[in-house]
């Protein structure tokens, strides 16, 4: 039975109450209390490793008709949990962002401003089945400073219940408030929806997982979102590339881990080798198991090896084995396809003119844009970050990967012998 | 008589298409093109602006109810128009940010991964009376390469209506589309709400205005809002603190200009000097004029300078001559109430105790901290942005002032030699 609006508000004054005191005193904490909590959840997801093997068979038990592909990313097994514990100690070693000086200049008049990282407060992260990112979101957010409040997917409860023991243990031993980590008590549809939109509530609020769950968080909210949204990528193979690369690198970015946001979903060829690089790439794409769906100069260029695209596959976001690879006109026609058809996740070129690499860099916007690389290098650790909790396709405060920076707020220090307006 | 909700979305959705179009052109813009843009637009003021004071004088004439104050913030005269024009003018100069390069590191297998500001792309700015926002909002944001769309308030139309012409004409001057800057032709209430509401529409909406017009945005919003928010500013005077210093500070912060959003709403005075600190920094606040509303601790030492306060001025944004003063039991008296009545917008000490002015800074969660300094310092100006659009109190993206580089984004650039994820 769903709960009351009465019900659900005092839950979400609860929550809010509870993780703004957690928030300040995480503020004002220090980085050894943070380290030892990140690390003391890595000893005790390696102990308890037994518990949560149990707690996930539950909800596989739960949902007996979950496809394949979303009772794998629900599964915690015992190697699963050893790299849970392993990626989470590493996370420990990331250097330290709250109170880093990001800038300093001195006025003329003397004074001494610094620009200050400062933690963001409280965050509510809502997220899908995989309950892995119940211990990334609440490290990194809590190594950052803030308090979070989690609410995973109903098929993964009771696994995300037994992680957030053994992150309130974990707080409990570093001496930091265990409503750090919060997860609601009601698994009511609802609380979403009154928790993002209490205004004042959460400082942010971020939605991970399909689009549908995006879309319900952002018309909810009251507070700011930063959107995960799905990943259009494109690869464009320019005239000057060097196709044995360029095969290597579609191969990789549509077949390596077909059902991410940062695979290929379109490759893009130049008209001026078509009759080369088509046969050649549609040639890979097939022996790797991906069905090829070819636009009409495609299509007569590698009959035996793709399908011909419709129109609704133009834009699409297949997240399977399959791809449209479509001829264009140069680096101009690469680009109005990908303003028309992209997403604003990652864009990639192989080109060896630099000269073109430069202009597709310069006319195409996307949180990341790769040259002569795998669109599957837009992640948090290829790209230097260390740890990720997302990509963000909003282009406010964090486009990308967002790692521990992400997580925090730059404010402004003054620091004066006197100093007035005049 | 009010549009109708079909022709209010016909114009949403031309300033959306025409906006985009040209957030899309100012994209790949050259540097000397929005510089001569800028600087075309100073030229013009000057040239114009014996148009703009007549323009402004409908305004005038069309609002005979406003009060003295807002018919000053209204008013456009030779001066101020020549003042905007050499600020403008020296906008054009700030260092490019579109482009620049923030952070380059090299991974282990050789991919050279690049952090570089982009433009945000279209912008929304919902703003009231003044109109020299009108400028300083356009130029930045073209500057920093987005598009923007301006509504101002009613009671500047016709101002606003001529300072537009002027920008337009300047991005025509420098062959930049003219519709990087538009403003709605209806000045219908549902349009605003049916702007920011448009999911995809524009990039960012920033209000700046009263708390009304920015909650009103936020409510309506479905993009990324920045709030600027109002600014109820704390002065700590510390037990350590220089008296003559506290004092000339505590007189700059309120009475140097009262009624913007950092001038200081409340005085704290450590309990350990109230009865040396109290009855100088009461006298001195009166004899500037400012009504000093008195906890009980200032009555007892101040009777003849403050009288006393109420409950609902602690926290109040009083924008005027007025001021709270409370004495407060030490740094963490002065912490507790900040963390009660802030708002998250200036907070400032007055200490010559380094160790109690950290221990301000780290427990003090505010877009600008100032240790003895005034809380009118926390101005784009003042702390070495040049120029800005306003001060925000979102934490998301910007927190404290926005120069140009709070209009960009950051942005991935992956450079390789043909890497794939393995």
């Amino acid at each position: 039975m769903p709960l009351g609006a009465a019900a659900i508000a005092a839950e979400v004054e609860r929550l809010i109450a509870a993780g703004r005191a957690a928030a300040l005193a995480l503020f004002a904490s220090d980085r050894q209390s943070r380290q030892r909590f990140v690390h003391k959840t890595a000893a005790l997801l390696t102990e308890q490793a037994q518990n949560l093997v149990q707690a996930n068979a539950r909800d596989l038990a739960a949902n007996p008709n979950l496809s394949s592909a979303l009772r794998d990313r629900l599964r915690l097994d015992a190697d699963r949990i050893s790299a849970m514990a392993r990626d989470t100690a590493a996370v420990a070693e990331l250097p330290e962002v709250v109170g880093a000086i990001v800038g300093r200049q001195t006025m003329p008049n003397g004074l001494v401003v610094e620009r200050q990282r400062v933690p963001l407060g409280l965050i509510a992260i809502i997220y899908e089945a995989r309950p892995n990112v119940t211990i990334d979101a609440a490290v990194l957010s809590v190594l950052a400073g803030n308090a979070v409040i989690l609410r995973g997917g109903s098929e993964a409860a009771h696994s995300n219940q037994a992680l957030v023991e053994i992150l309130r243990q974990a707080l409990q031993f570093a001496a930091l408030p265990p409503d750090a980590v919060q997860i609601p008590t009601t698994r009511d549809r609802g609380l979403v929806d009154a928790l993002v939109g209490r205004p004042g509530g959460v400082d942010l609020a971020i939605p991970r997982g399909g689009t549908a769950l995006i879309e319900a968080v952002t018309r909810a909210a009251r507070v700011p979102v930063i959107q995960h949204y799905q990943g259009v990528c494109h690869l464009y193979v320019d005239g000057s590339a060097d196709l044995a690369m360029a095969t290597r690198i579609a191969v990789n970015a549509k077949a390596q881990r077909p059902g991410v946001c940062n695979a290929m979903e379109a490759l893009l060829i130049d008209a001026a080798i078509a009759d080369r690089a088509v046969p050649v790439l549609a040639q890979a794409l097939h022996q790797a198991g991906v069905q090829v769906r070819g636009c009409p100069r495609t299509l007569a260029r590698a009959a035996a090896t793709a399908i011909a695209a419709t129109d609704a596959d133009y834009g699409r976001e297949f997240l399977d084995l399959q791809c449209l690879c479509a001829v264009v006109d140069g680096l101009e026609g690469a680009m109005d396809h990908i303003r028309r058809y992209g997403s604003h996740h990652t864009e990639a070129i192989v080109a060896s003119d630099p000269a073109i690499a430069d202009a597709f860099v310069r006319g195409v916007d996307a949180s990341c844009v790769a040259i002569n690389a795998s669109t599957r290098l837009n992640d948090g650790s290829c790209l230097g970050l260390g740890a990720e909790i997302g990509i963000s396709t909003t282009k406010l405060h964090a486009y990308g990967p967002m790692g521990l920076e992400a997580l925090t707020a730059v404010r402004f220090v003054a620091r004066g012998q006197g100093q007035v307006r005049t």
